[in-house]
């Protein structure tokens, strides 16, 4: 069966409605995600190291290994944490293209870490030495856990796609994990670590290595959160989480990115140890956390002051900080529960989430990034620097690096093992989650398997082929997501005949053969979509989304307006698609000035109309900020206010 | 002539359209200002003490003065300004009541202070000794200059109040700016303050010794900031203002207590030097920030995150930042403003400013405050510790003492020396700006007085009535300012005829004889506001008001209703007065409830209605989350979604 400890995928349950694929048995041929995949392997991995050894993030490493003086350790108390997503992310890299040079480099890499690390597993270029803050002396912001968390994922990283590398890495790992059970074992200091991530990392680290006492480890983790171990800081314990203990807790909140990885991790453990009422708790937070603390484009975190959740339907799209990191988090946790649950929302998430979040970081050459992922933008701002670390949210374009630069390596890691996120089997046959151009296979343990091969332009085309590539007489089942957004006019077409389906999993059991043929056909037309009542920030506005993509409005498509946010949009057009651009009809307008913003007459404050634009051009969201400072609005004001009667008007 | 430099006023330029009164010439014996002064010496002064005691920050210059601990040090680096802050807010309270007891108060701390300073003048409890970061190591953040600057402030309060009081407070505070000019003169360190205030500090130190170099000092303070000389910090140079050259700035931006501190500061400088440039650039950012970065409460300031202002018209209700301290600072920039060119704008802002931020800030007791001032309260939040200080930002109710306690001591400083900002005068006769009961006289050289008695239950009603209570046979001007709000139905009665007056200033000039009546009426009906197109985050909202009130909607008010975010006003019926109630005629509504929040469907996006209210009281938004908590919005979606077809539909 597939989903064995010796499978290559970030993720392996030992039971769940869903078994992931090996990621060899999934690959990515081009399109869409092909090309950033390409990019990352080609372009990003070398930028970050370059990033890396020039910050000294690396060379932290060695300085700690030789003993020198640690005023000179350089970067913020979590670095060592990208060294480690870097190793992951080459992991998955070498272990999708075999890519020698690359082979070496992570090798020299894994020495230098491997070097710094202490007699007893301890391993942390911060803290411990002389000169330096005590080991674990600060749980709340020391990152040491989380650290260790992402040197884990790394080895696992290895250990699935070159379980016999002698490279030395899953000893380190196992070293350092050891050390942590010792340390915050039942009998160890009794508290957690302020960035959840350690928690999903030991129960997988568990997995790879069939070592339980990691499991254990996680499990105790798991539980002592939500109990005030950790201080009381300025944002209050929900900022990590340390408010509510997760079987408690209906939402996710806090810190958008330490929440998403401890429901990740409560996930797993809940998964491993057979856990029903956990696993029900995290689902339920993930429920109300989606409809009521999710941005459109997929991305949570509304507040810059602490990277975290607002309360309920609190998404002011300006502002909005939707991290990268956040989204990531978000697909991590939607993932586990796609393979516990197998409901198909879960994937809509994913999909949601990585074609306008995870995507919209990186620039096209792969080379610089979005830390935050705002909504709308309402002044130019000015270019990133290219020569030193950015501030994460402070541009208005991708920046190379930033001084606090989890992104670009979390973004990295993502794309390397993305093929995990595709397709999943059961016993019964595949279930392809995500649409690209690619091939996916089940083996079987008899030695058998089952293979589909997929061609589309999606997300920029509906149709998306599935040609079965296998003989097997036995019948299996071959599932297709019809994505929540699909809800008029999808259809499938099976033996030549279309028939409508609606938005879920349809699933066709028959005995496949080489050369049969699905496809699925997914309505592209652009569209309005309308916000909750009840979140009041974007109230009177409308987004444009086609197929998965969600669309924006930025400033260099309309030179003759002086700011995005002069344009109304006519919501009696839908939207028009024309040589492949999406299109809107838009007023433009301009505000009444007077000395105090707040009249007591309505017709004071109505905005003037200045001039009728019919194609105003909208761009996908995750393409926006390419062409130079500009502004831009995801969420449209409409314009309504300009035909109808001022309210309080006769 | 009055606004000499022995005149008893916080402000006493050398020049202007308007010139300050003393504040023993302008008593409040009553009303809402009365109240709230009573109380504030009364409860506020000592509420203040206690805390500043308990929480060591007055014992931080015993430990300096006897060379404790450095470690013994307790509170945050700009403690000693909130000691400074206490005493100016005394010597204003000595001034006015005479009160021995605090009299001997007063002299006990200022003996502790100056205890504390080094013989060569610098004086600040965090930096300099041994053991602690070195004098003047840390502009950005250390607040040294803030601190000296707000002993200068208590200083000047001091000497004009008391001016022959041989407490030592004088000469403390002259060696303290000594020392200041000795070390940031021409040829000293040639950096400013991260935190703006010892510029205004040294020109009303300068007006209040006559001594020039003072002046000198604020001057190069002034012109150096702007051009870098400050780190750029995590929220940029715009937070302490250092991004651009105060004289050519266009608009407040940064941290709105240093924004506004600054602005008040080069206000006086200009004003003192004739720097017809510099005043002309600081009118211009006050236009641009009042009609495009201000709250309708008159509150600034919009992100937690560096207290800052946002962009233009990004002013959203919930997590406005509003800081007390932003709208104390605004009534600081807008009243030398005022005086410098008369225009009534300016005081137009005042009254809502100290009506609606600075009143609200207060419990009635005047012993808990609110720091931040939001407009839009989702959740009920929990009752701040009344035993330990409380994070700025963190409850929904007012607490007692906070962490960064800048607000209480603001307010005390403010309403003890609130009579300076009622009236003015200039060679023509008086001008009355604020409306309370008491009395208004101007002192003339050559011994005659003009005195009027103001009587009014502003601004719950709108009757002012102002008797003139001194013979003169010379005519003389009496002006009353009708507000901006009053735009429709405001009259003045003179000689029992009622004529319209328009919003601006009114003046009669005549011979006034004792006994002598003009009656200002102004239109008290509530009335709905309408915010700006611009303002994104209030669209398909309006706000309500009477006379120079806003109001609110409290969910205690509405105990059938779970949240007041599922009320809809009904715009179609003016907001209406019962018994003194402002009632307004709402619908209930439920969202629907659906996994992803938005709906191609506009019909799924709109709310369903419920029921419906037609008395729903609002309450004096300075008056709110006074029983208890509760939620609150001073912005009320509209009902319009409900009457008319939602956008898209046909």
């Amino acid at each position: 069966m597939s989903g064995n400890a010796h499978s290559a995928a970030p993720v392996l349950p030992a039971q769940g409605r869903l078994r992931p694929l090996d990621l060899r048995d999934v690959e990515i041929t081009g399109g869409f995600w092909g090309e950033r995949q390409s990019i990352n392997g080609a372009a990003t991995l070398r930028h970050i190291e370059h990033w890396l050894e020039r910050e000294g993030w690396i060379r932290n490493f060695d300085l700690t290994a030789n003993g020198g003086d640690p005023v000179e350790r350089r970067g913020r108390e979590f670095s060592d944490s990208e060294v480690y997503k870097f190793l992951e992310a080459m992991a998955w890299e070498i272990g999708r293209t075999d890519d020698a040079e690359l082979e070496s480099r992570f090798r020299a890499i894994v020495r230098r870490v491997g070097a710094a690390q202490q007699p007893d597993g301890y391993l942390n270029t911060r803290f411990g030495r002389p000169g330096q803050a005590p080991r674990w002396s600060d749980l709340e912001w020391g990152h040491e856990l989380y650290c260790v968390g992402h040197l884990l994922q790394a080895a696992v990283a290895r250990v699935r796609t070159r379980p016999d590398a002698d490279d030395g890495l899953l000893d380190i790992a196992c070293r350092a994990a050891d050390n942590v059970c010792r340390t915050f074992g039942r009998d160890g200091i009794d508290s957690v670590c302020g960035h959840a991530e350690i928690e999903t990392a030991l129960v997988e680290f568990a997995r790879a290595t069939g070592q339980e006492r990691y499991l254990t480890q996680a499990a105790l983790f798991v539980d002592r959160r939500g109990h005030g171990r950790l201080a009381d800081v300025e944002f209050g314990r929900e900022y990590f989480q340390d408010d509510q203990p997760v079987r408690q807790a209906t939402v996710l909140r806090g810190h958008a990115v330490r929440a998403n990885y401890l429901a990740a991790g409560a996930v797993d453990v809940a998964v491993e140890v057979k856990d029903a009422g956990l696993l029900d708790a995290v689902r339920g937070q993930w429920r109300n956390t989606v409809s009521r603390r999710t941005y459109v484009t997929g991305g949570q975190g509304s507040r810059h002051q602490d990277e975290a959740f607002g309360g309920d339907w609190m998404l002011p799209p300006d502002r909005a900080y939707s991290e990268t990191c956040a989204g990531i988090g978000s697909v991590m946790l939607a993932w586990r529960l796609l393979l516990a649950d197998g409901d198909p929302r879960y994937a809509d998430l994913i999909e949601r989430t990585l074609f306008n979040v995870v995507s919209t970081s990186p620039a096209a050459d792969g080379q610089s990034f979005f830390y935050t992922n705002t909504l709308h933008r309402r002044e130019l701002g000015t270019t990133p620097d290219t020569d030193r670390p950015s501030l994460r949210a402070a541009a208005s374009l991708r920046a190379p690096w930033f001084e606090v630069s989890c992104c670009p390596t979390n973004v990295a890691r993502t794309l390397a093992s993305l093929s995990a996120y595709v397709a999943t089997c059961d016993d019964d046959g595949l279930q392809v989650h995500q649409y690209l151009t690619g091939t996916v296979e089940q083996h079987l343990a008899d030695g058998r398997s089952r293979r589909v091969h997929i061609t589309t332009e999606y997300p920029y085309d509906g149709q998306i082929r599935v040609r079965v590539d296998s003989d097997d007489e036995h019948p299996w089942s071959l599932s297709l997501r019809v994505p929540g957004w699909a809800d008029q006019g999808a259809t499938v077409t099976l033996d030549g005949v279309a028939r409508p389906v609606a938005p879920g999993v349809f699933t066709e059991h028959r005995a496949w053969r080489r050369g049969d043929e699905m496809v699925l056909r997914l309505p592209m037309a652009p569209r309005f979509v309308h916000p909750d009542s009840r979140i009041d920030a974007v109230r009177g506005c409308v987004a444009v989304e086609r197929g998965p993509l969600v669309y924006a409005l930025e400033s260099v498509d309309v030179p003759g307006v002086a700011s995005v946010d002069d344009l109304r949009v006519d919501v009696t057009r839908p939207p028009r698609l024309r040589d492949g651009q999406v299109l809107v009809r838009c007023r433009q307008v301009r505000g009444q000035e007077h000395d105090w913003p707040y009249r007591a007459d309505a017709a004071e404050s109505a905005p003037v109309p200045v001039d009728e634009f019919d194609d105003v051009p909208l761009v996908p969201y995750h393409a926006w900020a390419n062409r130079g400072p500009s502004t831009m609005r995801v969420w449209l004001p409409t314009d309504t206010a300009l035909r109808e009667p001022a309210p309080g008007q006769p």
